[in-house]
């Protein structure tokens, strides 16, 4: 049995995804900016992702814009704010469990003299949003949050959050990073005064190099690329008409029974650290409990173990999860998130991340937890100091 | 028959390419950071299709990046540079005959307080390269060139381009935008002397959304993007392995055969443009002839036609060809490119590109040759003033 419990590292993609942009890349394959039938069909494949998109976070398919995944729409974010915004001031807000995509883009701003502040979190990974109120100014022109963090599952309460920041200063730019969130969680960019969101196709079954940024119309974010007027002028480039296609349709298929899968996700989670808990003593969850957390992520906290150690025992077996996030695990940095979080460094260094699909298994939590339930034990007698 | 002359715009991706990504997509579809066999796996695909492309332009596997496209390659050569080495100096070079994803990026350099040169072109669109070496300064930082323009096919002659930027200034950086030479043309990165190169995949049968960034080792050149390190920090977002492979794939496929493709394709341009001047006066060709132009595009000046009825007709027979390049059909700005050679409104407004892939055919330029004979006097006399 294989069981690949790092979906929020990767997916893998439909193949009904894969040959719709086999379809399109060899039949379809006009370019949308040609005045010809052909690409007229292209720019209608365009036009009808977005139309499919939209909905999904309730925002008008003319704010939808394809990007190359979930790094080039952060940083389109920050940059782009930053540059759009600077004669408004050269203050920006994010948090300190923000993905390297938000963070390293807030250092490199705040290396060339912006302020900026990174707001802490609670021993459960959600920010103070009466902190974050205070600490907008009149001259704060972004704040980023991420919806639901990589590392944890825990989701911030993006309603709350967007009212509170307009309610401060309603010139300030709420952009949402939503790559864990997108495909696993229902999203309301109106309804929660989002301007700009961040998704990546390969964290829902959607190809790799495909992910999309919603941008609030009428706002004067500069584009990080410039070229040939495509998106509007936006995002110049040939656009990718396989690979909108191919998120659109992955996205569509992912709320497809939206309640029964994170029912039945939920129920999987739960299973799972049932098992762990009553097969091993000293483990705890990072992050918030079942009911308020993403039921697609479970960090699992395993005392006197090594997590690298763990992973490799478990990938012995055909089992598949992360010390951490995938973006930072070759860097042998130890998690922000969880430091953020107040974790000491033997217990951030004993962590591991399960994370679902909605293909994900009882059958497959079964097999991982007898696994663990063999290997902690022998793991921890020979790494005991 | 449906005949698709305008390769330059896109191309139709092989069949055995959406192939190999579906299988990456579906079945190696690690995340090359993660430290698994399946992260190890997915980064050997990364590694292998570098190693592939290296060689194609004489560079090494670790100076090869994975971008979204040439737009994005473009982007990073310019701003790259421009953010590295602002330090050596704010002047920069580039021709008026550039792409948008170079021009682009030239007038916010300009506007942002830059000294930019932009070297006029002869009327067969060869740049002056004594007159680019007079305009190297101290200060000059980047030299940006398009090796073959997508309007005309123009060769620019890279090896003395080089040789005469380094023998002003050897710390003068050298960019050349390879997006329509890449996979129709023999490149030298080394023999060059070029420090940044930009490739685009959908211009030579791979799929939409995959570039190629070579940059040499050593360089200041600062990324374009910020995240979670990898590429070696250079171009994080998780990598799109099977656009990597696919684009490695596509370009082995472009150079097999090379010089039976190269000499089949000359010969077609020249028996489509003999056959078009044989039936139809006032012809006559934007930029150089058959032995020095590239023999993949054929850029068609008609006198008292306008271009855009012509395409039109064409497209009614299944004909499917430009005017200018794709990029700037929709804004109906006049060729940029064009006007830089000299020609006038009339002239520029009546040209036609034809653009071919190694897969064309004489049987397909037989039947462009019979209708374009049919329909240009009929238009001829409908267009009279």
């Amino acid at each position: 049995m294989k069981v690949y419990f790092d979906n929020a590292a990767t997916t893998r993609a439909l193949p009904e995804v894969c040959d719709l942009m086999t379809n399109i890349y060899t039949q379809n394959y006009g370019n949308p900016s040609s005045v010809s039938i052909m690409g007229l069909e292209a720019d209608n494949i365009l036009k009808d992702s977005a139309k499919k998109l939209a909905p999904i976070i309730n925002c008008g398919p003319e704010e939808i814009y394809f990007t190359s995944g979930g790094t080039e729409s952060d940083n389109w974010a920050v940059f782009g704010t930053a540059k759009g915004y600077i004669r408004s001031g050269k203050h920006i807000i994010t948090t300190k469990t923000e993905h390297p995509a938000i963070l390293n883009p807030f250092k490199v701003l705040e290396s060339e003299g912006w302020n900026v502040d990174y707001l802490d979190v609670d021993e459960k990974g959600y920010i103070d949003i009466k902190e974050l109120s205070d600490t907008i100014r009149d001259d704060t022109v972004l704040v980023s949050i991420i919806l639901i963090n990589n590392e944890t599952g825990t989701i911030q309460d993006a309603e709350k959050i967007g009212k509170a920041i307009k309610e401060k200063n309603k010139n300030t730019l709420f952009h949402l990073d939503a790559v864990q969130a997108f495909g696993k969680y229902k999203i309301d960019v109106k309804k929660w005064n989002v301007d700009m969101l961040s998704a990546s196709g390969h964290k829902f079954n959607a190809p790799k190099g495909t992910g999309i940024f919603y941008m609030k119309k009428g706002l004067k974010v500069k584009p990080l690329l410039y070229g040939g007027g495509q998106q509007k002028n936006n995002r110049p480039g040939t656009e990718n008409t396989a690979g909108a296609a191919a998120i659109a349709m992955a996205a569509e298929e992912s709320y497809k029974d939206y309640d029964e899968n994170t029912r039945k996700i939920r129920e999987l989670k739960k299973h799972l650290f049932k098992g762990i808990k009553e097969n091993i003593s000293g483990v705890f969850i990072n992050g918030d409990d079942f009911e308020k957390a993403s039921p697609y992520v479970l960090n699992v906290g395993f005392e006197n173990i090594r997590s690298e150690v763990l992973l490799h025992a478990l990938e012995e077996r055909s089992i598949f999860v992360s010390a951490g996030s995938a973006c930072n695990s070759k860097k042998k940095v130890q998690s922000s998130v969880l430091e953020a979080m107040g974790k000491n460094d033997e217990q951030i260094q004993g962590s591991i991340r399960f994370s679902f699909s909605r293909f994900s298994t009882i059958e497959e939590a079964d097999y991982v937890i007898s696994a663990l339930k063999e290997i902690v034990p022998v793991l921890r007698k020979f790494q005991r100091r």
